[in-house]
């Protein structure tokens, strides 16, 4: 094993007291770009949520109304670890204190770029495929 | 759920006959472009093989040896599904027949370019993270 393993640098957003439930990775595997990125948003559903926050979406219930059918469980669990990545915040609505909803950082704002590139790259070379309203493509 | 959901396209690379192994995951949760491109390299190891193809490496015993350390097995289900979706092959190795190599296809080229996008995105904003050699990012 390389000797990079052993630098476990912290993430530069995790500004959050993180906790020992499951599934929240603190530690870096590498220092590669490619690997640090796969460690914070590497899933299959953490880039859809920030997809549904770029797209206007703010609640709950509305991000598992997207089409991809996520569940409850694995929702809350992608909201949890963004939250304590730093990238998004959870606040009361303005328009309903009784109501949560969900809002980038400044620290979460760069998510927005690397999500053009990918939707971009999927629109560009998967057939058929459409950009949601609200994301906006990096210029090429 | 979105009638989007239901437009079950094949994926275009998806050359080869589909087995009903596990993990293999032949249809498309919906159209979104970001969606999409998640169904084929969503997950924290995909493009981390990828990566390590564009730096030169062939060989399963190379790809064992990066530095964050891939399992066998894990290693073994994402070269069968990088396979599967025509993205890579598995040919003998040139100079010496007993050994296979693994190598891209005209079809995963473009890999090279969503990995560009990532490495450029993770060496932007994460700090002491590194680019590979063999790994060439996008014009900016």
């Amino acid at each position: 094993m390389d000797t990079a393993c052993k630098k476990q640098v912290k993430f530069p957003t995790m500004n959050r007291k993180l906790t020992s439930r499951k599934k929240t990775r603190p530690v870096r595997r590498s220092d590669c770009a490619v690997a640090c990125t796969l460690d914070l948003v590497g899933d299959r559903w953490t880039l859809l949520v920030v997809r549904d926050l770029l797209s206007g979406k703010r609640y709950f219930d509305e991000f598992l109304r997207s089409p991809e059918g996520i569940a409850t469980n694995i929702l809350s669990a992608r909201l949890r670890v963004l939250q304590e990545h730093g990238f998004i915040e959870k606040v009361r609505d303005p328009s309903d204190q009784r109501r949560w909803a969900y809002r980038f950082t400044k620290e979460g704002l760069p998510l927005r770029e690397l999500l053009g590139h990918i939707a971009g790259w999927g629109h560009k070379y998967l057939p058929a495929t459409k950009i949601l309203e609200g994301i906006k493509l990096p210029p090429t």
